[in-house]
């Protein structure tokens, strides 16, 4: 079993992997081969040492690098749901791919601390984050789609195909997909209502000057590049969505770590570099603990 | 006044720097031209996200021209007394000078950390981190030095002008320093001991073949690169030599903080980085606090 499973490929996963490796240490991380949108994006990066007035494109193709040469590669799957099974971790990706680890890092990035007013009450009750496993649930529905990344469109598609009406609630640019059954609404939703399951979204005001505050739906898709940590893994704790952990990057959960932007402010490349760097050294101060049990 | 004193020059402060220059932001930064006797000195980097395997040098060089791009400079001073003063602090250096600011970033390196026993105890008693200040007190008297830095060994003459014996016990290499009156020692002494100020330096086991495992002085002379964090300023929290911070990096006086190394392990340049500019962060909320008084 590998020591230990990142999720992430931000600089906070890499800086972990990094000193993992350095330790000898087997692991695998779960991501993306561009490893972070918010790193790609970045115009100018000033405050990191060692890199001047670097261009978010370069500092990825840099760090790109840097795990060919280190020999780390990125699986391209998206964790779904992390389990605690006593002594070792379980992974369900989107994908359907199951991994187990004897530890675990948390490194999300912020994007999927920012949950709706609803979402995680509704959640299996109209609320999913897994087009392929639910979509067919709702043939000739009418389904609203939150996405926080170009990259999900394809899941977008995949929904369109079976809805009847699609709102797509884009959270990136630029928005390329077109469909008949697809209506592009540029706001975003304050609030997912509903008795027992979803019912409407509520907007703070009309998403389009045909629309009310109100629209009514049978369900709602929020797809993004990471589940909320609280969604992730029962019984992690989190404060306003971020992850709480101590010092030594240790979660509630024993065995379990996060790092970067996941667990607050500031939100900055450094701080999660730093994060990364700790929580690899305190998986390995688990796992020896562990190894003389 | 200056927003904000950085004792210091290696990742932590420098990383404190970059990004308190980007938030608009004074700040003094006391260090050296060289930054970092721990990075220059590194052979090779392996886990530092963003540059592959680069030698101590190389990295120095990246710095130093980074900081030249932001226009942050490097004041050659070393630190010898913080001070507390209600709205501010006052930071004295062993060169005589004295700033002041409104906040202070502690980001000494782990060098600081480790003292001999009785050090503090002695400290004005027959043990001196200033070979200006208190040197003429030992005139035609024995005195033992431990000198952490080559680059320092001026100091050293400066006291064998002095002494009639000096025993130097020097923490680096290679010493070049060559007066009839000083005998090197290749020992670590363990205490320094005395009734109401010091009398011997003991070491585990004869420092050299004439000699005894205790050995007679008048005085110690403690040269490091800067004085370990209790005796910089007082009241100082510490734990095991390590500056206590929280996760803000706040230690227990109002408007101080500390990062890197000298906050404890892991003693790596990403752990540095990320507590810099955790701390910048920190200096910035606080500004603003007391700016709203």
């Amino acid at each position: 079993m590998t020591d230990c499973i990142i999720i992430g490929s931000g600089l906070a996963g890499i800086s972990a992997g990094l000193t993992l490796q350095a330790n000898g240490k087997s692991f695998i991380m779960l991501g993306r081969k561009d490893l972070s949108e918010k790193i790609s994006k970045a115009e100018k990066i000033h405050n990191y040492p060692g890199l001047s007035d670097i261009t978010g494109q370069a500092f990825v193709s840099a760090l790109q690098n840097q795990l060919n040469e280190a020999q780390i590669t990125v699986t391209e799957k998206r964790a779904m749901g992390v389990y605690a099974l006593g002594d070792k971790f379980g992974v369900a990706t989107q994908e359907g791919d199951y991994y187990e680890g004897k530890t675990v890092i948390f490194a999300l990035g912020v994007e999927s601390v920012k949950a709706i007013k609803g979402e995680t009450e509704f959640l299996g009750r109209g609320v999913s984050y897994c087009a392929t496993c639910d979509g067919f649930l709702y043939k000739g529905k009418t389904i609203a789609v939150l996405c926080t990344s170009k990259r999900l469109e394809y899941e977008i598609l995949h929904l369109a195909d079976f809805a009847q009406t699609l709102y797509l609630i884009p959270m990136y640019k630029p928005v390329e997909i077109e469909r008949d059954n697809i209506r592009i609404l540029q706001k975003m939703p304050v609030e997912i209502r509903g008795e027992n399951r979803v019912e409407s979204l509520v907007f703070s005001a009309p998403p389009a000057e045909d629309m009310q505050k109100e629209l009514a739906i049978d369900g709602v898709f929020v797809l993004r590049e990471s589940a909320s940590p609280a969604v992730l893994m029962a019984g992690l704790q989190t404060e306003n969505g971020h992850i709480v952990v101590d010092k030594a990057m240790q979660t509630n959960i024993s065995g379990c770590f996060s790092a970067g932007d996941c667990t607050g402010r500031p939100y900055q490349y450094a701080k999660a570099v730093g994060e990364g760097n700790i929580s690899a050294h305190s998986v390995c101060e688990y796992l020896t603990k562990i190894s003389k049990k």
